[in-house]
């Protein structure tokens, strides 16, 4: 399982507030945090600073960097943004995220082709949002054929189905999971991936319902979250549903965990 | 997703006793009890009394059906404790169960035959228990054959796949949770059921596995759980992860239970 520390988003107060004063502490502490609770990658978004995003990106990458050995998650739609984080980043970076909306698409691809990159390839074009586990296996097949044509490696191409608000419509927490379900199974190597907040839009208790559909997405078979690691009761249901999905010799990982009481189970 | 309320059961101490000494306010305390948090079928479980299995299964459905408007599941491999209980019962039976072991389907298949009852299709035979989900297909195959050819209808039968503890084996949650997908998938009809605790066999905090195991279990198609209904954790995870599935109309249920804080979110 594939863990991207989410907390490092401009959109979140605290950490808008840190960027723009550049309090490298307040990020750096947050980055540890983060790396220490078991994730893999380390998200930094600047998009609320229009004409600056590129600096403030940049700037996280550095600051993230000087304090964890963990790689991090670009999480910007704009190619220059993009651009000048890899210019300071160490180690192999993440893109978040391509889409086929073709604006995003074409500005990307210059970027990333022929690169070792890592990619969430995020099942959304022009025509809107999918709501059908076909409608999202259609984009992911544009998205993984044009990956690989401009020389991406399947195993770094990590498909995003799209997660949408239940609320909305009681099909889409369902047409979702069938739709990691088909992916893991038809595009052999790629992996799949998602943030989990939408699915609970609008109802109460959202961490209760996020918890339950990550440990569904896991049986369907997802191998890669977006996700707050200091909520230790989400990385406990993770490590569970690895487990209980085959991935965990011996249940090691499991007992290791449960003896670390890092975790809430 | 069908409930079956599992604390009647003469293996629990408390149960044991009043089933000896006759404590009917006991038994239908717990009846009750189940019944209210939401539980559709009672199982009946006398099978510690060698010799009296029949007289007190037969006992317990009178007591339990004297207080709530429930049928019973009647949870024993003896066809003579399945008619004696039968005879008494109020309503549409289910019976626990039903498997391919010779001597089993033998005897049971007569008393079930061209009926109207629920069976629970456990999947194990001769050859002992299954392992893998093909191996749990085939005699899945072979149980909804027979019981078709005996004149039971499609819908009410309930194939249990057999859980088997994933500390055994890594690979025991997944091909549990693989056969519950292959069975509904390729028996249209056919419900998949099943008892959680075997799963957490020899590990520690085995309720938060239970938990996880059957929300993912929700995602691979399972509608039918044999629990603790006075679990309030695990019913908040079955609520939540039937609207997760596609269940809930305008996730009513999730929100009508949510308010009622009769659960634990």
């Amino acid at each position: 399982m594939l863990i991207v520390g989410e907390l490092i988003n401009a959109s979140r107060k605290a950490i808008g507030e840190a960027i723009s004063i550049q309090d490298a502490e307040a990020v750096k502490k947050v980055a540890i945090d983060q790396y220490e609770a078991g994730a893999n990658f380390i998200d930094v978004n600047a998009g609320i600073f229009v004409g600056k995003e590129s600096e403030y990106l940049q700037w996280l990458v550095t600051t993230v960097q000087e304090v964890v050995d963990a790689p991090c998650c670009l999480d910007s739609p704009d190619p220059a943004a993009i651009q000048a984080a890899l210019s300071v980043h160490k180690g192999t970076a993440m893109i978040n995220s391509i889409s086929m909306e073709k604006a995003r698409y074409d500005a990307l691809i210059p970027v990333i082709a022929g690169t070792d990159l890592k990619v969430i390839a995020l099942c959304m074009s022009d025509e809107g949002m999918p709501e059908t586990a076909e409608q999202r296996l259609k984009i992911a097949d544009r998205l993984i054929n044009g990956l690989v044509q401009n020389n991406m490696k399947i195993d770094n191409i990590y498909v995003d189905p799209l997660v949408q608000p239940v609320a909305t419509n009681k099909t889409f927490g369902i047409e979702f999971l069938k739709a990691v379900e088909a992916i893991s199974t038809e595009f052999k190597g790629v992996h799949t991936m998602c943030g989990l907040s939408n699915i609970s839009y609008g109802l109460p208790n959202r961490k209760f319902i996020n918890q339950a559909f990550a440990v569904m997405a896991i049986a369907k078979g997802l191998d890669g979250l977006i996700i707050n690691p200091l909520d230790k009761r989400i990385m406990a249901n993770l490590i569970t549903a690895e487990m209980l999905s085959g991935r965990d010799d011996y249940c090691s990982n499991y007992l290791r965990a449960y003896r670390s009481e890092k975790f809430e189970f």
